[in-house]
């Protein structure tokens, strides 16, 4: 605390974000990273922008960038949105499209950035709490007063809420914007972007931190209406002129033309989820049903505090929340083969 | 507009940076960028890094290159904030050191975001005239109410005040926070983080978009008292927990690694200047006093804004106001030596 803080700052309960640990010595299952690389066409096209222009601004909106998405996707370069990290994506979309005194609907156990930026944003939030089983009750979301926010999959569950669910949610929002955040859709979901031109309100974030292999690189995106696209753009333009820099801009392009190497490292991903699921089942957990690139789990005889402690002693960080409901739950990132094995192993002693 | 915006965003009023002409094939003294290329190390630090980890998130507070940045100031590095350029800094330090209510101080003629973020944070403004020749009256940003904020040097006037005008407003804004923006200090000026450890109140922000050659990397700090700085990570963890990226710290790192060819190139970029100062005087010029990497300047018989026509014609970028008291004035960034010829060839034929 500090008299020179504002008011606002005084009260903040930032994010915090899972621990990244100094050493390398040590498997990193805790923040939902890809085990894997990125395409090796990224670094080529980063070498190549290194020999470019880097004592000159970038494009203001990423332009390059905007349109390969656009490309991609099947939508206009003016309904796709370009930030430093979804996050940032989030924060311009929190701070564009909801307004005080009107409560938002996000699930009670979801992304633990929402009630972050709302407190940030001076809103308000109605958590709609999760079934028993941590589905989304969809109903719940219907008619909202200030807009619908959850990400699909839900963090930290890893539940998918198939596309129908999807549209009823938006059909029962019309005049309200609804943002599915989607940072991990790619490992088993199916993207609402598809919906985005039949749907004016709809918003749907994506990130290149997960699938992509680019969590050091900071790129985020929002693709929707190109009204909802102006209305990012405007926020953006009055906080940052440029977010993401020229090196990040030529190489996200390359990741999204090496559509083999995603595939292949996506489906590498998806196939080890499953093993292990087994494997963890076998053992006496329950795990939920995720289609993310982490697995949500819980023992009926082990403490997930105390496993947490276990699995970090001997070098195995994986992620544990100190909340409601989720208090008895580890969220587990898939690595590789090799470090499921070894996280598997622990785990067997500790069980 | 569009019904899906909230109140705010239909009344910002967004920052417009200087254009970004999609030709290489033309002189750009329009956006303030240093005309050198950064330090080789720079490149070869970023080659490395690219065989790191891009898969794995950065540092959130960008350590490593906070620890670099407090060596080169001589200060701890819990004084150092790191953000994405300097603009997200600023937006930072408005969310986390300005009051809604209490008016915030800064020049009538000023770096043209402040107001900008003044409106998109709702909150209050008393810009204070610059005297005529464009210095600061000093006296006049005694006893604020809500905090200050100038360039130093200022823009688009390039104008120095001398760091005992600084301490002065300082000693006479004790509770209040004073910022002193100065993104263009390393082409004649003398920085204030000289006078960190003595007023804990008093936060200076630097970029390395400008003298560092650094714009298309998105890197800016801030020096100030611990608190203040704690402030600010409170306000970013709030908002978006990674803004560097891997790369980003890599190459910053390194530029503050090679003092030598810093001032080779800032020293070259001040001696054009001065050249081109006496050359655009004999043209019949008034030319700001400027510490800057640019130069304000007006002709008493041309229109400025019919010459940043001309100009624009013969594939030359400057930029132009079209604001109260600066609009027949220009601001033309300093390029390398072939370039101002080209533009006092040019200049010549117009006036």
């Amino acid at each position: 605390m500090n008299i020179f803080w504002n008011e606002l700052v005084k009260q903040t309960d930032p994010y915090v974000p899972g621990e990244q640990p100094s050493t390398t010595d040590c498997i990193k299952l805790n923040t939902n990273e890809n085990p894997y690389p990125p395409s090796p066409e990224v670094t080529k096209a980063i070498f190549q922008e290194l020999n470019g222009s880097l004592r000159l601004y970038p494009s203001p909106s990423a332009q390059p960038l905007r349109e390969t998405i656009a490309d991609y996707y099947g939508v206009n370069a003016n309904e796709v949105f370009i930030g430093n990290g979804s996050d940032e994506v989030l924060a311009f979309a929190f701070m564009t499209f909801f307004e005080r005194g009107k409560p938002i609907l996000f699930p009670d156990i979801t992304y633990s950035f929402y009630p972050v930026y709302t407190r940030l944003f001076r809103l308000e939030a109605k958590p709609i709490p999760l079934n028993e089983d941590f589905s989304i009750p969809v109903e719940q979301f219907f008619h909202s007063e200030g807009g619908v926010i959850f990400p699909n999959p839900n963090a930290p569950t890893g539940k998918f809420v198939p596309l129908e669910a999807i549209e009823e949610i938006v059909q029962h929002n019309p005049d309200q914007v609804v943002i599915v955040d989607e940072a991990y859709v790619d490992f088993g979901g199916s993207s609402a972007i598809k919906l985005i031109e039949k749907y004016e309100q709809l918003l749907v974030i994506q990130t290149m931190s997960k699938s992509r292999s680019l969590a050091g690189l900071r790129i985020g995106y929002a693709v929707g209406n190109r009204h909802l696209i102006e209305g990012l753009n405007r926020v953006k333009n009055s906080f940052n002129s440029y977010t993401v820099d020229r090196l990040a801009i030529a190489g996200a392009q390359a990741s999204f033309q090496d559509e083999q190497y995603f595939q292949r490292t996506r489906t590498k991903i998806i196939r080890t989820r499953e093993r292990v699921r087994k494997e963890l089942k076998q053992l006496g957990f329950e795990v939920v049903d995720s289609l993310a690139n982490f697995l949500f789990i819980t023992h009926p005889k082990a403490q997930a505090k105390r496993l947490y402690e276990q699995l970090k002693t001997n070098g195995i960080y994986v992620r544990y929340f100190d909340k409601p409901r989720i208090n008895n739950f580890l969220r587990v990132t898939i690595g590789t083969d090799e470090e499921m094995d070894t996280f598997l192993d622990k785990i067997k002693e500790f069980v």
